[in-house]
C-alpha cells in the first residue's frame, strides 16, 4: 500500500507538519477511508497540547472524518468498496469484555482512539476497524455531517439515555460546536429547549438552532428567574460555570449532565441533591449502535454541523480560529 | 382532646424541657398515635441546634414513631382505633400536585415534617394525616421498628430507584444508624456488599449484619484496592469523604448517592463522570407507598434496627450518647 499522507504534531503545540506513513498491509477486520472531510473537534487540539498527558509524538490528529472506502479487509461486510463513510472518536475495542458485549463498546477498557497513539484524520486516507466505521445517509452532506460523527454522537447519546422525550425541558449549556449541536438534537426529540450562553451574540443563532428560550449565564437575575425550570441540562462548555445556580436551574429528579470538561473540580452543595433527588452525571461519546441511530435520526429531520470549511493545507490556520472562538460552529477541513 | 405532653427544644441547642399543648380538634383526615416508642435520628438533633436554619421554637421533636391509633378523622378508612402504626419524616402533603400525583409524595413542595413547625414524637401522642400514618406488620417488634420509618426508609428508598439487584456490588459509607440498616437492605436485595467506615472497630458487626467486606476509608490502600469494583455507593455518614477515591471505587456506569449530608461541598473531577458515565445523585425519604413496601419488606426478611431503648424521660442523655456516637446503632425513646 502507497504511504498515507497528512499533517502531524510533533511536539506539544506545536504547528502541524506535513508527515508521512506506511500503514502496513490491510488488517482482515480493517476499513481504509480516503478522506474527503474531517471536523475539527477541541479533542484535537488538547491531544496536540497533550493537555491530558496522553499524547505520543509524532501524530496526526482528526477523529471527525468522512471520505469514501477505498480498500476492506476480508473479513468486513457491513461495508464495500467505493461506498460514503465515516469514523468517529473510537478505532476499534475488543469486542469482548462486558462493555463490547452489551453494546456499550464506547466504555472498553481497551477502546482505541483514533487519533490517540495512532494517526488520524488530518490526512489523505485512515484506517479503523469495520465495526466503527459506518455508512453516511445519502441525504446528509459530507462538510455537515463530518462534525456528527464525534460532536454530534457526544451529545445525542446522553439525550437518549436519559430519556428525553415532548415533555422534556432541556437546557443546553455553551453553544459552540457541541452545543448548537444538542439543540438541534433536544428539538427533534420533542423538548422545550433553553440555551444557557455567556455570550448575548449567540441569542439569535441559538433561535435558529431551535432554542425556545436563551438566557445569559452572565446575569443572576436571568438565572434566578429559571430556578427549578429544567428536567436535563447539557454542560457542553469546556469552562467552569457556577455549578450551584445550574443544579438550582433543575426541577426536582432532574439531571446535570457533563459533556465539556470543565478545567476545575465541579463543587456542589449536597443538599439540592438529596432534598430533590438531584443527579450530576457525565457521558462519553456513543457506541456503534447509538452512532447509526444517531446518524438515521439526522437525516430524517435534517440535523446538519454549521460549518466553516477550510483546505486541509490550512489546517493549522483553522485551528487557530477555532482556538480563539473565532469559528461557527464548527471547522471541517476539506481535501 | 387532653393535652398533648412532651418534651420540646425551647431555643436552638437547648435541652428538651417539658411541654404541653392543645392539639385541637381532630381534622377528618387526621390519625392520632398513643405513642410508645420514637427513635432519635440525627436530623432531630439538627433540628434542635437549628443547623438547617427552619426551626421553629419551642418544638417537640422526634420522628421515628410507632404507637396505637388512639383517634381517627371522619374520611380515614385505611387504618383503625387500637391498630399498632408509625409515622416518619413526613406527616402530610397536598395530595394535588404533579409530585403527589405520581406517587412521589416526598417530593411535594408543599410537604409537612412532623417536627419541623410542629410537634413530633418526644410525646405522649401525635397527630399526622392518615395518607402517612402506617400499619406495622405484626413480626416487626416495635423498638427496632420505629428506625425503619425514617433510617430505613432513607436507605431503602435508593436501593430500589437503582434497581439494586443480585448482581449489583453495593458500598455502605458510614456504619451507622442509617448505615447499619443500609448493609441489611443491600443483603436483602441480594447483592454483594461492603462496608466502608474509618473505624476499624464496627467491621466484625458490619460483617454480622451482613456486609461481606470491609474496607478502612483511613487506609489508602485499601481505598485503592477498590477501585472501580462498586456499581452503587450509598454515602450514609454526615461527614466530609475523599470523593474522587470514592468515585473512583464506582465501575464504568456506576453512581454515589448521598443520604447524609457532608458538611462541605463535595468536589468532583468532571472527568471520571464523563469517561465512565458515573452519576453522583442524593435521596430523602421515601414516598407513603415505598414506605409500606419497606416495611412489607422488613417484615418477610427480618431486617431491624439494632437499637438501645431510653425512657422518654431520659431524652437529653439519649440525645448526648448520640452526639457522642456513643449508640450502636439507633436510640429509641419509650414510653
Amino acid at each position: 500500500m502507497a504511504q498515507i499522507q497528512g499533517l502531524a504534531a510533533h511536539a506539544a503545540g506545536a504547528e502541524l507538519l506535513s508527515f508521512r506513513y506506511d500503514p502496513g498491509e490491510l488488517g482482515m477486520h480493517e476499513v481504509e477511508i480516503g478522506i474527503t472531510h474531517c471536523g475539527i473537534c477541541h479533542s484535537d487540539i488538547h491531544l496536540i497540547s497533550n493537555d491530558w498527558g496522553i499524547s505520543q509524538y509524532p501524530f496526526i490528529p482528526g477523529h471527525e472524518v468522512i471520505g469514501t472506502v477505498t480498500a476492506i479487509g476480508s473479513q468486513v461486510r457491513s461495508l464495500a468498496v467505493g461506498q460514503r463513510a465515516g469514523l468517529g472518536w473510537q478505532s476499534n475495542s475488543c469486542g469482548e469484555c462486558e462493555w463490547c458485549t452489551q453494546g456499550l463498546e464506547n466504555l472498553c477498557p481497551r477502546s482505541e482512539a483514533t487519533c490517540v497513539h495512532r494517526h488520524g484524520g488530518y490526512a489523505n486516507r485512515v484506517r479503523a476497524n469495520g465495526r466503527f466505521v459506518f455508512g453516511i445517509p445519502d441525504s446528509l452532506p459530507s462538510e455537515q455531517a463530518a462534525p456528527l460523527l464525534c460532536g454530534g454522537i457526544t451529545v445525542f447519546n446522553p439525550l437518549r439515555d436519559h430519556a428525553i422525550n415532548p415533555s422534556s425541558r432541556v437546557g443546553v449549556v455553551g453553544i459552540g460546536g457541541l452545543g448548537h449541536l444538542a439543540i438541534q438534537f433536544a428539538r427533534v426529540f420533542g423538548a422545550e429547549v433553553t440555551a444557557f450562553s455567556s455570550s448575548t451574540a449567540k441569542e439569535e443563532e441559538a433561535r435558529a438552532f431551535g432554542a425556545h428560550h436563551f438566557v445569559n449565564t452572565r446575569e443572576s437575575k436571568a438565572m434566578k428567574e429559571v430556578t427549578g425550570t429544567q428536567d436535563f441540562i447539557l454542560n457542553t462548555a469546556n469552562a467552569d460555570q457556577d455549578w450551584g445556580v445550574l443544579i438550582q436551574a433543575l426541577r426536582p429528579t432532574g439531571t446535570l449532565c457533563l459533556v465539556g470538561v470543565p478545567p476545575s473540580p465541579v463543587s456542589l452543595q449536597a443538599f439540592p441533591l438529596i432534598a430533590g433527588i438531584r443527579t450530576v452525571t457525565g457521558s462519553p461519546i456513543g457506541s456503534p449502535h447509538r452512532i447509526r441511530e444517531m446518524l438515521d435520526v439526522s437525516a430524517r429531520h435534517g440535523v446538519k454541523a454549521a460549518t466553516e470549511p477550510f483546505p486541509m493545507a490550512k489546517a493549522n490556520e483553522a485551528i487557530e480560529k477555532v482556538k480563539k472562538n473565532k469559528v461557527r460552529y464548527r471547522a471541517v477541513l476539506t481535501n
